[in-house]
């Protein structure tokens, strides 16, 4: 169980973990250096180091590097987990998505690379010079913009979440790693305009309700945001963080919701239609809709819940020693700031508080660590979080309460991890 | 001039910018769609567009893109001009530095694939299983740590810019570009644990005064930092911007000293051995001090003063258009955080106060942005940022008056930009 004690120093949780360790310390006795030794020693920047010191000067440290300046760096060879996936089994890559490896990552930004997927069409690759973005509709003036002409408006950075609204689903088989549960979540700096700036600019007739987004993929990917929503934060983006938006992120043009589900940031966009009624394009009618018991369907669900995820431990990740572990995760709400983040290891009968990461952002990912003991015993792992409304993330028996097992998207429950007596971690649905 | 009235409503930037364009603009006549059209074209996804407006349907509308899931993302091909540069005429790679493009990048997150490099002996390839961390000296215990044992400590993230003590130097050939200028600075969210944790497991002995870090390159960097610094906020960090460290950033582990010089900052980190005084090592006396003009040397420069940098206009750049334009930038300070960033046109005879990106956060890059005007004459651009202690950023005169024009590093001063009658913009110091 975790203990209540927050005020535990952090160092108890390395002091437990490493005196056990034979090979971790050696005798202070071992490191006689006089102190013109020692300034000979580092001044010459030879590196000696006393015999009883079990540290030898690596192969790397007696030969030169590779060389400096690869335009664009990449990850070491050894990180082979730090990559995006298909969803298992998955044949189509057209209309088809790819998770951020959550278990690998840490802090709230998502690095570029790793940022999840979902194509309807596959990644068209856009000539920035090519490209157009039209508004027209019921505005005063129908204006087109190039990509060059979209980045000489006045500019704002926002750091955020995105989420794809089926993350996950509500149906089984479950997902064994943190990323095949919930990898379609991703966070970043996003640069761009204000939708506000470029409406203002077009003049909104008073019988503009609705914006009609349209993307310039095979998909032509469409869907209806609320005005209100437009002249609030929505924005059209340019770049994440700090480089160009990739190809897979709607390059060169993309809409940004925040808050909203992953699908209504319509990617290589390419028109804004601002009429007085939605579209009920197929992508907001055939699908991403929640069908609830009775049949009749949740309309417009846009906002993402509040969630957490619990990375470490996670699934197929192991516990290779007893004593005290830190707990880690991630938390983020549709809504606003994440204000608490509770964890309990004993399936939810005891909760305790987790730290949260500062800076706490709205509609950002925040990240949340509290400790955790395990000798042995098995555990059932598990985070809940609270937005600023007052929102607590719900137990997935509640939503099916709600909407009954029909239901597909807007699965924010809490997701539990279980760790067996020989410390491998499984997914607690299973 | 900069235009006093800093609440222009933003969009009379971009009236003032479009209206001026004939093929910008379309008559509202030209969308005389009915409703009834409108909403079977957008539920249909077939996106036919009023033959007056001048938006065709784009080849990759027409088609399916490339599929999904390329498991670690790249840039668009069209992005040639954002990659890491070396020092032009530079010859020899291994004791080198790459530049970050900044006037390609927005915002305060530096892509990792575009953080500035500096390397004294080439990039080592390191094993992170074979890697280790020792702790030694005047502590009550010596300790040698896995990477893993490492990564469960209580970790911590931080974001914070880094930047090189050489940028730029006092002496020309001035740079062209913003990145010849300014590039060895970039910023990212750093996780790791902090080095205060691994000291209180070690045991700090009352003669510790400082310690000295020793990285596992071929040049087996090594500097000295004050145990006070040491106790305060640096950290021993293993990822960068969510994922791991890049070798070029010290992969599997680097010290992080928050807003000391860049070379401090110990990469692929092996050792901390703790003294009572320092090793005046290569790096920190031949190298990496202030020769001032008296012939006495500045000793232990540590700390990267205020600094801000114009992004755009800056050289290589060109103004297309008359008209308002919006100024962008980067400041930052090793003392805290930005206050206050002023933007002048006239060459500093006039300074008015730009806006600053939220959030603002220490020791890190702060995005700033002011509108100007460009009516064909002849501006001289910059910037001049003020951090939490009251510092305000000099001029180069300045900084020469104080320190003579032999000195090398720590040139903070306000970069002009020259923006001619034709709208080209190069160094206002060549």
């Amino acid at each position: 169980m975790v203990p209540a004690k927050q005020d535990m120093p952090q160092t108890s949780l390395a002091r437990r973990d490493f005196l056990i360790k034979s090979g971790a310390v050696i005798g202070t006795a071992a490191f006689a250096l006089g102190d013109s030794d020692l300034v000979n020693a580092e001044t010459t920047n030879v590196a000696p180091l006393d015999p009883n010191l079990p540290l030898e000067v690596p192969q790397w440290t007696r030969s030169l590097g590779t060389p400096t300046a690869s335009p664009y760096g990449k990850p070491s060879t050894f990180e082979t987990k730090a990559v995006r996936n298909l969803y298992p089994g998955l044949k189509d890559t057209m209309s088809a998505y790819s998770t951020s490896p959550l278990q690998e990552l840490d802090g709230i930004i998502t690095p570029n690379g790793l940022f999840y997927e979902r194509h309807h069409a596959g990644v068209p690759q856009i000539d920035p010079a090519q490209h157009r973005l039209v508004i027209h509709g019921l505005t005063e003036n129908a204006l087109i913009f190039t990509v060059d002409e979209i980045r000489q408006f006045p500019a704002v950075s926002r750091v955020h979440f995105m989420e794809c609204s089926g993350n996950p689903s509500f149906l089984p088989p479950w997902g064994k790693t943190a990323a095949e549960v919930s990898g379609l979540v991703s966070c970043a700096e996003w640069t761009g305009v204000t939708l506000k700036t470029l409406l203002d600019e077009a003049g909104l007739k008073p019988q503009a309700k609705w914006i009609i987004a349209e993307g310039a993929d095979g998909a032509a990917m469409t869907r209806s945001i609320p005005i209100e929503k437009c002249l609030d934060d929505v924005m059209v983006v340019y770049s994440q963080n700090g480089e160009r938006l990739r190809p897979e992120q709607g390059y060169p043009l993309r809409l940004f919701v925040p808050g909203y589900e992953g699908n209504t940031h319509i990617k290589w966009l390419r028109r804004l239609h601002v009429t007085d009624a939605p579209a009920y394009s197929r992508e907001e009618t055939a699908k991403y809709t929640d069908l609830m018991a009775d049949g009749k369907a949740r309309k417009f669900s846009f906002v993402m819940e509040c969630k957490s995820l619990v990375t470490y431990p996670s699934g197929t990740q192991k516990l290779t020693r007893k004593g005290l572990h830190e707990m880690r995760g991630i938390a983020w709400s549709g809504h606003g700031k994440i204000t608490r983040v509770d964890v309990s290891v004993d399936g939810g009968n005891n909760w305790t508080q987790a730290r949260l990461q500062e800076p706490i952002l709205t509609k950002a990912l925040t990240a949340f660590r509290a400790p955790f003991e395990w000798n042995g015993q098995e555990l059932m792992i598990m985070s809940r979080a609270i937005d600023e409304t007052g929102y607590v993330q719900p137990m997935l028996e509640q939503l099916i309460d709600e909407r009954g097992k029909v239901s597909f998207y807007h699965n924010n429950s809490v997701q539990p991890w279980r760790v067996s007596s020989n410390g491998e971690v499984t997914n607690g649905r299973a």
